[in-house]
């Protein structure tokens, strides 16, 4: 990962600010005569889309994206790949009083600092607009990894409120405004959000995301493991403050015993864990069983609550952020976490294929014989 | 990060298994004329070696680190520094199980699903004696830090117990076998981890790691963010399952207004933060404030308790790891966090330098003027 | 260099094909503050544009760029820079023919083989239209480097036909359609190639660049020497063949004497050379002396004479390439050259300045005292 | 490519001064199970070493290659290969002279003006001695190819003498100290080494580099074609001034139909170009013929004549070069040539087959069906 690419095969670059005329990304290294069009792209725009509900902002985007490169006759080409998205509701209005005042919990000050410079409308380059064009790159990394590979995202947590694993039902995920596969837990949120939004204030989040039917075999240790990959990954989404694997912290408390995913041969001769405190992952390569991770995200930092902060100037001040700002920022996290995690495993299955194109797509065990590199045919 | 280098212009690539003739680094890309002696390493290799207590394992490992290249009369000189360290008490006899059996917890079979192939001793490749190389390059990334960067770690959990942040004491840190800044914790810890080593059991751990005096303005959006290149880092560490940065998790659970860092003007003309909640980065970028990063790692893998297993003939069977092992990896991995930390800050410096050479050094505004690159003389 | 990004910190990405909605290019890494508007990059893409005399292609394209990312009220931010070039005169029935056969000389069969699918419509990805992207983020590279670098290129040899060094004159590179620097290889150049065109052939040409003012200490030893990133560059420009710097193969035929770039101290406490057999690079680092290379540009291979080929269903065939193409296409190479010259030292510099910061802008000798790294302010 | 490293799947960093401990390199991504012993590199080394007729430089270096990871029971597994050779024969009394004066056609100047100070023991980092890891890389990407690619370098000019294609017989390469394919050439070339030699002076040389047998698809536009990482790979070698594929510069002053390669249909279903100008590459892709590519290396700058210069503290002097040299340098630039040649195939073969798994091995169209990307097992 390096400035505002990421993937070392399948590599996607990203640009735009939330108050530009557009956003978008470049995916570059995508395999060949995979079909692509936009409506292969749209419906996973839609469901990070703002003013879904009335617990995201009110900005009225359309995130209408276009390919403008990279597929002919609807099949992918093995060139670049350019999306882009135009942004239509971006009132700059809205924002004035942040040009001079640096909001707490912003990326306002540190681009000053970085940079001297910022463009303050909508956060510009450092707003969670940026997301979108991720979201989209995530569909086409999708479309990479084939449909025998499913990931899908969860909030499993709202402010200090979990869930309750054992009424987990991904099915329950579309049909509530928080991605919540608890519908217990859904009510409740509904009516902590409720709250928090009432008061002007804001919470934090935690998501979890998984990916089901990737072959074992993916990350390139040792500093290119899956699991240190995946938490870049999700570390730079917009505000979030942790990344786990598996059990993540909660396996510090564990003992060796516990912690242990014991095997066994299954008939088919494939090997079958009886757990996975792991997450899926070994040594910074896949196993084979489903890839777990969660990340925590912030309260927004856009709040109505006025907070000391300084301007540009150099004087002490207050701010207050009006605008329009997503009480919970994590809840459209979830699509972004899934993308990112899609990104990743996509670039890990080039780059395992490249190295090691005759490791088994199962945990199947030993490869027969000694292969030497040969070519297809 | 790309297989085993990591860093973008400050470029460390390790090489060597567990129980070969040696291992390494070379550290490419490091600013010339920096005094640089192998006595300035070899303290810091002297932390992380085994054998220093009846805590760790018990294999002796002088851990020397020769300089083969890239210096001269004592100085950097701009080209790559490889560093080896030779292995010398590498008893291979001890791991003669684990030729046939997959370990539980280890890159045993991921690395044979993978490559087809494995060093089975001692954990080849994938054992921790890997992170010798990386403390080695976190002593010159310091120097690259030079002496106004601190970095520093401790364990502030072990198994289940925590310690009490109002007792810290960084110099007691060195005081104990086990980086715990808290004597009385210490002392409890001492217990628990007694009683776990008789049962041939193991225990997690929680290791903080903090940077203080790096400047403001670290830190490449939007895919190179400086916790994200932190979390990769950390979550790279052999049995890390989790990273956090400032709050981490607990930040889910907080308002939109505990969780704001407010700011105040100094005399002095820079910028003081109330809190830290932020862990030093805010939109990916250090803010000058204490850089404040966690990670938890996992028990060790290799137990005396015997678990379920399979072997690479496909049988079911069961394994107990004898040999010499560290009852809590996690102790060892606090100097290879503040190792990995150093790197990672030294890359972001040159890389920050690079784009943004008349950027401050403090938190301080407004740039004045307009500054055009300009060619130094 | 990788895929469809180059550079390593100032970094372009460059996407779509010939006859796709639109091309453009991704700028990462530039720094912040530096004047943009598009009326900077438009007189370069307006030096390469088709259509301006009777020897380039009669493809009528505006090129007009437009910024959509990374400058705020005029200046640059640090952020990527998206630029995006709409193509307009998108004739794709005059390709038809190409849609089944493959070209002599074009990416058409390589393409086919390497991806199992091509965009035939103008060449799509392969096609010369795509430097319009280089030269953009050449202007943009220009920026960086600052008035005090001076990049300039010309035509050295059309066909077999060089010119007269003696008569070299850097403004009347503007005064004919060749970038020629000599007016009467010009005039006899125009006749020369009026022949081939009504022939119905082809021609190649040789360009020289060279860049005047780039400090010394430019190029990153051993594996991105300063002539080899440039080699690289130039050799990646479509139909470039071959690639000199400063002597190139003719160096080969000199005795050590003769080829030795003699050095004096001038007064300013500077040193002179008395020659530049080099090319302003030594042991791949800039010495402060004119960078000059050369590259060769083969004969368009679109040609009115019907060569021998193979069709995408296997049969000999026969193809004459008629639509709309340049008998020279080394003319507009010129611009394209520099464009790259211009990323490359751009590239260069930032890496130069982030490991050396302290190095001198002049060939000036010797450094005093130690400089140990130091942060700004 | 990027400082010490280059590939991009097979990556390749080298370390190591003229006159320090050892010199050496870490290859990494390299397939797993290829059978690798230091007997398999060796043989590539020993045509490079010095000291083998009196043609080249006396020093004499054993250039014993060690094997210190990345290998198991004489299999590589997939993780770095680190290669060492020591340095024995270094004498650094020798260069006693050329501390403080800069050599003319030397890295001496710009070292010092890049960073500081330089090992000016043989020359340092910039020595050639350094191609000697490129060799030994060279020798493990010729594993990594497979025996169906065959990689040969000749001496095909010195000084200002050429050869007589008519006369090539690639046996003769092995049997004079020139690698020269023509006997009757390097009957003349001896005499006329002889005599520069004896006059203390130094001639240049062109090496032509043949690849055969290499897949077509092989190559990653548009800034990685397969030409300019080759342009880049011998650029970068050590006293190189110029690089050609296929005709090369000679390209410049054919006709388009003279140009072009024709093809024709073969009964077996693969396609044979009548001609290969284009040396095996088109639109920056191999095409399966032959890859050719040729360099000119300036004549050694290491005479005895004196020339004028100028020394550290800033007057003008003289400098005559004693030591031990090659009167002609490009000599053994003919192994280092062929190595370059090896790693960059190899790593396009790598990442080729990550993005292409489907992709004939052969001149063979079209593929037949559409295919997504699948996991194999």
């Amino acid at each position: 990962m390096s400035h505002n690419t990421f993937g070392h095969l399948f590599r996607v670059t990203t640009w735009g600010e939330s108050h530009g005329p557009a956003l978008g990304c470049v995916i570059d290294g995508c395999p060949p005569r995979i079909p692509l069009h936009e409506a292969d792209i749209q419906p996973w725009l839609d469901r990070r889309r703002p003013g879904q509900s009335k617990f995201t902002t009110q900005r009225a985007e359309p995130d209408q994206v276009r390919i403008l490169s990279g597929t002919f006759e609807g099949l992918t080409t093995g060139t670049p790949i350019a999306l882009m998205i135009e942004n239509v509701d971006a009132r700059s209005k809205d924002y004035g009083d942040i040009a001079q005042k640096f909001r707490p919990g912003h990326a306002d000050l540190t681009y000053d600092l970085k940079y001297g410079i910022r463009d303050w409308r909508g956060g510009g380059r450092s707003s969670a607009r940026e997301t979108a064009a991720r979201v989209a790159a995530g569909a086409v990394a999708r479309k990479v990894l084939g449909p025998g590979v499913t990931i899908r995202g969860a909030l499993v947590q709202m402010g200090p409120h979990g869930l309750d694993r054992g009424r987990w039902d991904w099915d329950e995920v579309a049909r509530n405004p928080f991605f919540c596969p608890d519908p217990a837990a859904a009510a409740q949120w509904e009516e902590f959000l409720a709250g928090v939004r009432k008061q002007g204030s804001s919470c934090g989040a935690v998501i979890e995301v998984v990916a089901e039917g990737a072959p074992p075999g993916l990350g390139a240790p040792i500093y290119a493991k899956l699991d240190a990959d995946l938490a870049a990954a999700l570390m730079g989404i917009n505000a979030v403050k942790g990344v786990e694997i598996g059990d993540g912290f909660a396996a510090a408390s564990l003992s060796g015993e516990a912690n242990a995913d014991e095997m066994r041969m299954l008939n088919d001769g494939t090997i079958r864990f009886d757990s996975n405190h792991a997450g899926g992952v070994l040594g910074g390569i896949s196993t084979g069983q489903p890839i777990v991770a969660r990340f925590a995200v912030k309260p927004t930092s856009s709040i109505l609550a006025p907070r000391h902060t300084v301007d540009r100037a150099g004087h002490d001040t207050e701010i207050a952020t009006k605008g329009r700002h997503d009480p919970c920022v994590g809840i459209r996290a979830v699509p972004v976490g899934e993308a990112m995690m899609a990104c990743v495993l996509a670039d890990h299955l080039l780059r395992h294929r490249a190295q090691n194109p005759d490791a088994p797509a199962t945990a199947r065990l030993p490869r027969p014989g000694m292969a030497l590199p040969a070519r297809s045919e």
